[in-house]
């Protein structure tokens, strides 16, 4: 980073707080990284509606969405492209341990990014033996614990890979450290479902919705890693890179599916 | 708490951080918390062998251990008994996303907290369906990422328990939320093996050694829900409780195993 982000940590212009929140302390919290174009936060309802599901799941307070939003645009400046993190803690602790007291205020923390400078000439994609633990309550979320994609990165660091994909603890392809995976079949598009490891993702879920209209079937099943070697293409997802064309997997160069920039085209058109 | 604990953060009397640290904004770092006796950090070597191999299993740089054991004892104050908390994180984050850019500086944060009042008259302890969630390069390392206990706790409090049992999502019973798990048989004593999850606690390691030495056999093997349920007695172990007597299982009374109090007192007469 050029320099500390912008912050407000409670509506408050400051990136200190207390280490004794719980989200430093045992990672018990929520996160959301929103896409930010002409200074609009894109597809902010649906950010809000996984960060509202994982405060249900977690049993901490509903978040100040309004709050959030008007936080989240103070911090935009003239840039036509930004990254908006926001991150949403049970709060500093009221008692020792894991238990929660149930009376903590929650830590919101909203921090504006520069764009990423990056571009993937070749998006190159390896597959860790890091697992993605199996829980169906956390799976689905975007929480605070996050050491399982850390050590990913840092194995596709090892293996010169931008990402790499993840197998759950029972062996099936869930997604990438980041991103989520779509694999194209002849028959049409394939993606894991994500009841119990993965998360849920923005980008995941517009391509759900959008690559239907455009005559492409997409479906929701477990994905092998045979699926994976034999597909005739790749896209990983994020509401960074949109729908990123896999170029190379594991050694082999991929071809692109050209049906994904139709697919993109049609999801930065939504007014949404 | 009573109020916040004292605190060095990188050897400074302080309590506010960067939320930028990797520790917050993914759980990416490390902690061990530590039983003193009239001024003695109690079996500091064992922790900070634990703390080290996460240190090497993350691939983050080695702790500085006679800084951390110099500023934990300079929190100690005059009361006989206190627990000191160590969280060594990978730093304030260099680059944005989950990679490690390699240049962090790890902080380190030391907090002495009150001994805890509470005892357990009746220690009642149920089974939570919060699964733990596998990867052998986590387990039994004491990592920041500790929504599955929070879950647990949660779930505990619920059922008007002080700890629950946790299964893997293998169905194996591993542990407790903040505690290991042992299993009084006719036989002996049995622990789970904690290469796939859990955390392999100082005082479970204790036991293991001191009950051989009064002629109890203890296995370290698969647990299962069966096991547990016909047991002639249970521990849970940590630094904080000791070997702690389980007198209630899922609405079942138990039998406290007398032989759990002289290894107790064989472990407190130890020097270490």
């Amino acid at each position: 980073m050029s320099a500390v982000p912008a912050t407000l940590i409670n509506g408050q212009p400051q990136s200190f707080w207390s280490v004794h929140d719980r989200g430093l302390q045992y990672g018990d919290g929520l996160f959301e990284t929103l896409s930010c174009v002409g200074g609009r936060l894109r597809w902010f309802e649906r950010h809000m509606a996984r960060l509202s599901l994982g405060c249900e799941r977690l049993g901490m307070r509903a978040p100040d969405i309004a709050l959030m939003r008007s936080e989240a645009h103070s911090l935009l400046g003239a840039e036509p492209r930004a990254l908006i993190k926001i991150i949403l803690t049970r709060g500093v602790a009221t008692a020792r341990g894991y238990r929660p007291a149930g009376d903590e205020q929650p830590t919101r923390i909203v921090s504006a990014y520069d764009w990423p400078a990056q571009r993937y000439p070749e998006f190159r994609l390896g597959l860790t033996s890091v697992p993605l633990g199996l829980n169906p309550q956390l799976a689905g979320l975007k929480h605070l614990n996050r050491l399982e994609q850390v050590l990913a990165q840092r194995d596709a660091l090892a293996r010169g890979c931008q990402e790499v994909l993840m197998r759950s603890s029972a062996g099936e392809v869930v997604s990438g450290s980041m991103c989520n995976l779509f694999v194209c079949q002849d028959e049409g598009w394939l993606t894991a479902p994500l009841t119990q490891c993965g998360v849920a993702g923005v980008m995941r879920a517009l391509v759900l919705e959008a690559a239907p209209r455009l005559g492409i079937t997409v479906r929701i099943a477990a994905v092998s890693e045979h699926d994976v070697e034999s597909a005739g293409g790749l896209f990983v997802t994020n509401v960074r890179l949109g729908l990123q064309p896999v170029h190379w997997y594991q050694g082999r160069p991929l071809a692109v599916d050209e049906r994904g920039a139709r697919v993109q085209e049609l999801i930065d058109g939504t007014l949404e």
